[in-house]
């Protein structure tokens, strides 16, 4: 059963209060997910870039969305790799994380994702990660 | 010009300061370091398990400093990828970063990290980094 | 100065006799390439399915033909790091490798390709490669 | 129930009679296994090295292997992900691959396997792999 976006929100908020002020949820749908970094000075890197934490959090948290997206909330998906290829540096302003999953098989989910500057849409990382998911229970 | 372990310290402090509390210098030498990641309630997420950031924060710290410890503060290095597996969900206290380089050529640096748990040594993740090198600038 | 599909097709004939009559260029064009894996029985594995290396093989030329497209051959282009996921096991027949560079700067290229069957045209393998470009000779 | 060395060559020569001549068993005890890739033309590339599909072969052929020697012949796991990076051109001759799993669970093992040269025992390449075990049949 599918979340919606508003489902998806309110799921987050509950589940994750640690970083539910940096994440925002622009879209979901079945396979896809677009997420928002909500730029803040803790994101800050010397040059006046933004971490590395912080674009491996987005990408996550994407693919994760685009997970329960499809899912719903019942899948604790767990992250069990990632990799992530930084492509530029990004100016301190917002971050755009688009995340399309390639498989959603029966234990495991891979996807990937591209992460955008709203200064200016260019591509700054670009990552690939893969959950597992755990069994279904059967409810009876 | 390799980096003793105070210089490292000294460098990290001033350079980054937004994570300077987190991480933690125990050990450098050529092509090693050792580093630990103070646990704070930040860190946290839901089960009571240390964030996949956090992990990926301690990996990248923790190769930037063996490529430090070698090179001397001179080098910016900048992280190009990072493929990160998560192994076992670690207990909420401090992790520690053992990173080893595989290459440290004029271009690249390639490293690879192992995440322990201080509860009991038990490895939580593993991570293989690159990290672009700038070219030196000649002195005159 | 960029390579044409049959510039291309001559200098992976010339350069890597070993692997032409496995590979064959379908498309080429700035920051992108196609190229089809011609399946043979050497390609084969237990189950009837195609090996691990020789996906590898396919997403690794067609990243690097998309460098050849858009630098042209002066640029020896050295594969440094290749992540590829196996998303589903493929039927014997060709393969065909789609290839879009993510980044093309100075001193490295970051790309990705996704692999599809002839059969079905089911995604079956995606990777993202690293490519280190040496330094431009400068000829008087 | 591990597999012994013999048992191991033995079912890999039943199993993949593709590649049994490629590689060669030397070692293998739980969590651990060593292979020879037995140099030969085929393994060439221009500039007298050696390809990259033939050290991504041996990288998962050594991963598993060391799934096998833990597990038995029973598990027929399956390459998920594997991540490699190239850290210099081997010369032309064998090569060892010297894999360690980090992870052997229900679902999923994790290993790393580092390839060396035997002209010098130089590392010439690092990678880390994913495979999926697939659920044990209850016999009954």
């Amino acid at each position: 059963m599918p979340l919606t976006c508003d489902q998806l929100r309110a799921f987050l908020a509950r589940e994750f209060p640690q970083i539910h002020q940096d994440f925002i949820v622009e879209d979901v749908a079945p396979m896809r997910a677009r997420m928002r970094l909500a730029f803040g000075d803790r994101h800050l890197r010397p040059g006046g870039t933004i971490s590395g934490p912080s674009m491996f959090g987005l990408a996550d948290v994407s693919l994760y969305a685009a997970i329960l997206g499809s899912l719903g909330p019942v899948a604790l998906a767990v992250t069990t790799n990632l990799n992530i290829n930084f492509i530029r540096r990004p100016e301190p302003a917002d971050l755009i994380g688009e995340a399309r999953l390639l498989k959603l098989g029966k234990r495991l989910a891979v996807g990937e994702v591209s992460i955008f500057s709203t200064v200016d849409n260019d591509l700054v990382a670009h990552a690939v990660g893969t959950y597992s998911i755990p069994p279904r229970e059967t409810v009876s």
